[in-house]
C-alpha cells in the first residue's frame, strides 16, 4: 500500500466515525489545500473526493501532469465539468446516490453528507447548499473548522518517517546553502542582496531542492528592521557595515525547510550588541525547552519575558511547524489558543528576532525536530560575524 | 487627494448606498487580497477597515512598513490585538459604537452592517457572528459574493491613468527581457531551464521590476506537455529540439505583466507544425475580435472552434486580467458566467495553447490594453525558431 493510501485509510475512518459519505478538497490558486498532496502526491491544483467506504477520486486541472504524480483510486479530468467544481461535484454525488453502496443514500433512508474544506468561503458554500440541494434534496453540506481538515491537519502534525526523511533532506540542502553563503559573503562574491536570492535560486535545484519553499528575504542594513522586508530582494548591497537579515527556505518533494542568518559586518553599536545577545538568549532559552510533552507557548512565553525586561517586543511568533507547508502547526505562540503539547515526530522551526526602525534587525532561525528524549536540530544557520 | 484616497471615495459611496457601515479587508498568508494594496498602497499582511462616512483604518503586521508604504487615516499594530483579528475589529466597533457620528448603533436605533470580504471561510464567518453578537447584540455580519468585494473587483477590472502607466511600465520590462531571452538563446548563454529562470529573476530586478510576479514556467521538451509544468524549473535543457513552453511575468510597483513563449528548435514533426499553425490562427483571431463592446466569452468561442474543428480540445482559458494580480478579471473562457463586455482600459492576457504528451506543447501569450476603438498589444513575446 502507498504511503498516500495508508494515510488516506485514517481518514476514511474518520469519515465512519463522524458519518460524513463524502469529502471533497479543494486545492487551487489563491486557496492551496496541503493535504491534496498529503493524500494523493498530485502538488497542485485539483479538486479530490475521498468518499466513505474508501475510494478517492481526483478531478486534476492537468491530467498529464495527475498521470506522472498522482496515487487515486479514479482520474477525471477537470476538463470533462467545464473547469467548475460544481459540475465535478455532481458527478461524484450522483455516482454516490446511483450505487449500491450508498442505496440509504438514493432511497433517502438518511441525510447524505458533503463535507467541504475549511477554508471554502461563505458565500461559496451557502450557494452550493443551495444549488446542490435542488438535485439531492436529502443533502446536508458540511464546513466545519473542526471537520474533516482539522482532522488532516492534526495528523500532518506529526510528521511520518517518509516525511521526516524528506525534511532532512530539505535540512542538508539547506546546510549546503549556508556553507556557500559563508564562503561567498567572506570571499566577495556575495555581495548584494540579489547575488544571496540568486545564489539560493540556482544553487538550491542543483542540490536536489523543487525550488525555494517561499521567496528569499534578503534585507541589507537598510532594510533588515522589517520583519518580512518588502520587496523580498533588491540590487542594494546585503553586505555593509550594519545588521544584514536573510531569511530563506527550499522545499524537497514538496517539503519545506526555513533557515534565517543575521550577517553582522563591521562593529555593531551597543543598541545592536544588546540585540543580538538578546536573540542569542531567546534562541538558546527556546531550545533549552523543546522536548517531548512540552507547551509551545509557554516556551514561546520564556522568549517574550526575556525580551520584556528590556522592554522589547518580538513582533513575529517564536516559530512555526514545517512541512507541505511553510507555515503549519504547531505554532508557537504565547497565546493559549495556538498552545500544542510537543510530541515526537513535530519539526518546526524556532527564530527568536528583534528589530529597531535605526539599529536594523536580527533573527536567527533553525529547524527543529522532537525526538524521543528532547530535540535535533537539523539546520546550522548562524549569527555570522564579518570586519 | 491621493490616488488611494480618490478610490476609497467610490468604495465609501457605495457603502453609504448599500447601508453597510464597516467594510474589512483581510489579507494574510494563504489569503490574499489584492483590494489592500488598491486601497492603502500598502502590499501585504494587514486588515484595513473602510468606515463609511469616509474613514480608512488600516491594521498592519508590520508598523514599520506601513509607514513606508500606506495612505490611510489611522495606523494602529496589529500586535496590539494579540496579532489576531477578533482584537481589532472589536476595538473598530466599538469606536464606532462610541462614536456620536454612529449613535444609531449606540443607541440601537437600527443595525449596524459590519461586512466581511468575501473570501472569508465559511466557519470563521460563522464563528465570528456568534461572538461578536455577544457585545453588540445588533451587529449584522455580512459576506456576500455580490457585496462591496464585488464592487472593488469591479471598480478594478477598468484601470485608472495611475494603473495603465505601472502595466506599461511592467510591459516594457518583459519586452527588455525577451530580447534578452532570444540573444541568450542564439548566442548559446541560456540552454538550461534554470539557465532561462534565473536570467529572469536577476534581471528583472535591475530593470526595475518588484519581482517576478508568479514563478517562472520553464518547461523544455519533455515537460512542455504540461500546461503548467512541475516543479516550475529544472536543470534540465530548454534548449533541445522539439517544443519549450517559457511562461514568466514581472511585477512593477504591485502590477503583473505575464507573457509567454514558445521556442522551436529544429524541424517540427507534422504533429508539431499543426499545433504550431493552429496555436497562430486562434492568436491572431482572438486579437482580430478585442475591442470595446466585444464579448470575452465569444472570443473564447471563436478560439474553441478553430481547435474543435481539428478535434482538439485548449486545457485552460484564453486569457485573464491583469493588474494587482496576475490573474483577476476579466477573464477569457467560453463559459457564459464567465462574460464580460470589453471596456478600454481593461488589461489582459491572450494565450491559445495547446499540449499533446508525446509532441509537447505550444502557448503564445500577450499583453492587451483595450483602447477606445480597439486593441494594443504591450508585450512583444513571439514564436521562436531555432535549427
Amino acid at each position: 500500500m502507498s504511503v498516500y493510501a495508508e494515510r488516506r485509510k485514517k481518514v476514511y475512518a474518520y469519515l465512519e466515525e463522524t458519518g460524513i459519505d463524502v469529502f471533497m478538497i479543494e486545492d487551487t490558486e489563491g486557496r492551496r489545500s496541503p493535504a491534496l498532496r498529503y493524500l494523493s502526491g498530485h502538488p497542485a491544483d485539483a479538486l479530490l473526493f475521498l468518499l466513505r467506504g474508501g475510494k478517492a477520486v481526483l478531478v486534476p486541472w492537468d491530467v498529464l501532469l495527475a498521470a506522472q504524480f498522482a496515487d487515486a483510486d479514479e482520474v477525471l479530468p477537470y476538463n470533462d465539468f467545464g473547469r467548475r467544481p460544481p459540475g465535478a461535484i455532481r458527478k461524484i454525488l450522483g455516482d454516490c446516490a446511483a450505487s449500491a453502496a450508498a442505496s440509504r443514500f438514493a432511497l433517502g433512508a438518511a441525510a447524505f453528507r458533503f463535507a467541504l474544506g475549511a477554508a471554502a468561503p461563505y458565500p461559496l458554500v451557502v450557494k452550493l447548499s443551495e444549488e446542490l440541494r435542488k438535485d439531492f434534496p436529502r443533502l446536508q453540506v458540511l464546513c466545519d473548522a473542526g471537520g474533516p481538515d482539522a482532522f488532516i491537519t492534526k495528523l500532518r502534525r506529526v510528521k511520518d518517517a517518509e516525511e521526516i526523511q524528506k525534511l532532512r533532506k530539505a535540512a542538508e540542502i539547506l546546510n549546503a546553502l549556508l556553507e556557500g553563503i559563508e564562503e561567498g559573503i567572506r570571499g566577495g562574491s556575495l555581495v548584494t542582496e540579489t547575488d544571496l536570492a540568486l545564489f539560493i535560486e540556482s544553487r538550491c535545484r542543483s542540490l536536489g531542492a523543487e525550488g525555494t519553499s517561499f521567496p528569499t528575504l534578503a534585507a541589507g542594513p537598510r532594510r533588515s528592521f522589517g520583519i518580512h522586508a518588502f520587496p523580498g530582494y533588491t540590487a542594494q548591497r546585503f553586505v555593509a557595515p550594519g545588521l544584514s537579515i536573510l531569511d530563506f527556505g527550499v522545499s524537497y518533494e514538496g517539503y519545506a525547510g526555513d533557515v534565517t542568518l543575521t550577517l553582522v559586518t563591521g562593529k555593531p553599536s551597543p543598541l545592536q550588541q544588546t540585540l543580538i545577545r538578546l536573540v542569542e538568549e531567546a534562541y538558546h532559552t527556546a531550545l533549552g525547552l523543546c522536548r517531548p510533552g512540552a507547551s509551545t507557548a509557554k516556551i514561546a512565553r520564556a522568549v517574550d519575558e526575556i525580551f520584556a525586561r528590556q522592554n522589547l517586543v518580538m513582533p513575529h511568533g517564536l516559530g512555526h511547524g514545517l512541512g507541505l507547508e511553510v507555515h503549519e502547526e504547531p505554532f508557537l505562540r504565547g497565546s493559549p489558543d495556538a498552545d500544542t503539547i510537543l510530541e515526537p515526530g513535530m519539526i518546526f522551526t524556532v527564530e527568536p528576532g528583534l528589530y529597531d526602525p535605526q539599529a536594523g534587525g536580527v533573527r536567527w532561525e533553525n529547524d527543529v525536530l522532537i525526538t524521543e528524549t528532547g530535540c535535533e536540530v537539523l539546520t546550522r544557520s548562524k549569527i555570522l560575524y564579518k570586519d
